[in-house]
C-alpha cells in the first residue's frame, strides 16, 4: 500500500469527488469513507451555518477521515457588461418554468474567508481545493492546524505551483472528468490533457502523491491509475446514482442511458468550463453566440433556472456534469459500489498477470 | 499473454502506430517487429509502386509479422466551393519560402483500388485501417487470404460497427493520440474520449481483441492499458524521435521541447480533425475564421508548403503532428525504445504490487 492510502487508513485507494450543487451529502462522503475510502464534503457553495452542520451530520456518521472541499477565491471575477443579454436569453427560460424574471443577485457566492473560519472551526482531517491555489495565508492557517492539504491540476504546470505552494497532494484531473475543470495558469481549452497522458507527465514531475481523476469507473481504471503512478482515485460520476447522493431524480434519468460521446464542454451554466450531457440549454447558448458572464456571476444568474428545472425534472434546462466514463455508472448504494470496486480492483489485477507478457 | 499477442507473436504488447507523410519508414517498422512488437507501415499516402518496395523493403528486414495501414476511402469528400479563399491564404506562406503561387492538384490522393491491388499482391500478414470502413468488397477480399483486419474507432459506437463488418481487432483511439482522429460515425468534435474512460467502454461493448491508442508513452502506460482491457497499446508519439523514423529535424527539434498542454485539435492542414503542436499556421488559420476544404482536398492543397517548410526548417508552418504524452518521447532508437518498454512493464508491473491496498 502506498504512502497517501496508509495515511488515510484507505483500504480502498478512492477519494470521493466533491460534486456540489446537490450529489454531495454527508451522508454519501460517510458512506464512502465508512467504507475504507475518502469521503469528500463540497463546501464550496455553502454558507459558514451549513458547513458547520454538514461535517457535524458527517462526524455523527463516520468516525474515519474525511476531506471538506473549497473553491480558490482567486476564481471569483469581477462582472463585466454582458448581464443585460444573459438576462434576455434566460427570460422565456424562467417564464417557461413559472419563475419571475431573472435578476442578478448581489452576492454571487458565500465569502471565502467566512467558509474558511467555519472550516478552521470544525477542523476536518482534510481540506481539499480546486480553482487555482488557495491564499498563503489560508495555506498557513490549515497547515498550522495540521489540516492536510490536497490542491488540483490540470496541467504539469499547475501540478508543480500546488506542490511548492506547500500542499500536501495533488489531484490530477484529465480532460474525462465530469464537471468544473479546475484550470487556473493557463486557458482552460489549453488544458485538456487525457487522464492517461496526464498522470505520469505530473508524477515525473512532482514528489507529492498524485490522484488520479477524470474517466475511471470501476476497478479496471483504479488498477491502471495506479500503475500510471496515481496514489489514489478521485471519482465522481461513478458515485451519482448511488443512493446517498442527492443527484436529482431528472438528473439520474438522464444519466441512466448516456453515451460517453454525449458530454460537452461548455460555460453556458456557469462561466467556467464545465462537462456536462449536451442539452437544449447548452446547445441554444451555443447557437446564441452569447459572451458568458465571468464566474461565479453566470453560475449565480442561471442558478434559480436550474433549481426550478430540478424540481419540475426538466433535465433540458439542468446542468447535467458527467465525465466520459457515463457508461460504466451503477445504480447501486456507496457500501455497495465500494464493495464492487474492492472486487473488481482484485479480479483486474488478476486478469492483468495474464495479459502481462 | 493475451490471444492477440500470442497470435502476432508479440513479446512485447506494443504496436507502432503508422505515421504517414514523413515519419513512417520500413526501417522503423522492421524496427520495432523485430524488437518483439508490431510494425507498422503507413501506405494510405502512397501509390502501388511504392507500398510494393516498402513492403518489400521490410521483408527484407524482418521475418515477424508487420501490419499495413490504409485510409478507409468513404473519408475522401467532394470539393466545395472555397478553394479561392484557402488559395489565397496561402499564398503569402507560399511566397515566404520561395515557392509559386498554391495550386489544387488534380489527384487529391492515391486511388484506393489501386492501392489495394498493391496490398493483396503483396499479402501482408495485417492490414490496418482508419478513417471508417473498408468497403464491403475489400474486406472479403483481404479476408479471402487469410488478411487480420485491424479497424479504427474513437466511440463504443464506431467499435461495434468495426466488429460488425468482420474485423478482426479494433484500435480504441482516445482524444489524447497525436494527428488524425480516425472518427466516422459522429461530427469529430463529439468524439473525443480520454482513453481511460474509451478503452473500458469498447472492451464491454465488442468480442474482438481491443488496442488502446492515445497518451500512452511507456511502460506505466502500457500496463494501464492492459489493466484496462486493452490487448496491446498502438504508439505513435513515442516512436517520433527514433533514428529509425523519417521525422524531419524540424519536427524533431518542435517535438523536444513540448509541453502536454501544447497540443491542439486543428483542421488546418487537412480538412480533417488532427492534434499537433499549436504554430503560427494553426493560429493564423484560426484568426482566419475561414472554411477549410473538406478531405483530403486541403490536405493536398497546403502539402507543398509542408513539404517545403520541413527542407526550410520551418516549424511554424509544418503539421507537427503529437499526442498529449509529448513530454516523455525519448530520442532513443526503436530498438533501444522497446527494451525499454519491456523493462519499464516488468517494474511499473512490481511498483503496481506495493501500490495496491
Amino acid at each position: 500500500m502506498n504512502d497517501f492510502c496508509r495515511k488515510h487508513e484507505l483500504s480502498i485507494p478512492v477519494v470521493l469527488a466533491p460534486m456540489g450543487g446537490g450529489p454531495s451529502t454527508p451522508e454519501l462522503a460517510a458512506a464512502v469513507s465508512n467504507a475504507g475510502g475518502l469521503g469528500s464534503l463540497a463546501a464550496a457553495y455553502s454558507n459558514p451555518e451549513q458547513i458547520e452542520q454538514d461535517i457535524a451530520k458527517l462526524r455523527a456518521l463516520t468516525k474515519r477521515p474525511f476531506a471538506v472541499n473549497l473553491f480558490s477565491p482567486a476564481a471569483q471575477l469581477p462582472l463585466n457588461s454582458g448581464v443585460s443579454s444573459v438576462v434576455d436569453f434566460l427570460r422565456p427560460y424562467h417564464e417557461r418554468l413559472g419563475l419571475k424574471a431573472p435578476e442578478l443577485p448581489q452576492k454571487p457566492i458565500e465569502n471565502f474567508n467566512e467558509q474558511l473560519d467555519a472550516v478552521c472551526k470544525a477542523a476536518p482531517p482534510i481540506v481539499s481545493f480546486t480553482f487555482g491555489l488557495l491564499p498563503t495565508e489560508a495555506i498557513q492557517r490549515l497547515k498550522a492546524q495540521s489540516t492536510y492539504l490536497i490542491g488540483t491540476a490540470t496541467t504539469v504546470e499547475e501540478a508543480v505551483q500546488v506542490e511548492k505552494a506547500g500542499v500536501d497532494a495533488v489531484v490530477a484531473q484529465g480532460s474525462e472528468a465530469g464537471a468544473h475543470r479546475g484550470t487556473f495558469a493557463v486557458p482552460a481549452e489549453e488544458a485538456l490533457v487525457g487522464t492517461v497522458a496526464l498522470v505520469p507527465q505530473v508524477v515525473d514531475a512532482v514528489r507529492i502523491p498524485v490522484l488520479a481523476s477524470g474517466g475511471i469507473m470501476d476497478g479496471r481504471g483504479l488498477v491502471a491509475a495506479l500503475a500510471l503512478g496515481a496514489s489514489a482515485v478521485q471519482m465522481g460520476t461513478a458515485f451519482l446514482a448511488c443512493k446517498e447522493a442527492g443527484t436529482s431524480a431528472a438528473y439520474r434519468n438522464a444519466l441512466a442511458t448516456a453515451r460517453e460521446d454525449q458530454t460537452t464542454l461548455t460555460r453556458a451554466f456557469s462561466g467556467r468550463m464545465a462537462r456536462g450531457l449536451r442539452n437544449e440549454f447548452i446547445e441554444r447558448w451555443n447557437a446564441s453566440a452569447l459572451t458568458h458572464l465571468p464566474y461565479p456571476w453566470q453560475n449565480a444568474l442561471t442558478q434559480p433556472m436550474r433549481r426550478a428545472a430540478s424540481a419540475a425534472k426538466q433535465p433540458e434546462l439542468l446542468s447535467l456534469w458527467a465525465g466520459q466514463g457515463v457508461r460504466l455508472m451503477r445504480e447501486l448504494s456507496a457500501e455497495q459500489l465500494m464493495s464492487k470496486l474492492k472486487d473488481e480492483i482484485k479480479q483486474a489485477w488478476a486478469d492483468l498477470k495474464n495479459q502481462l507478457p
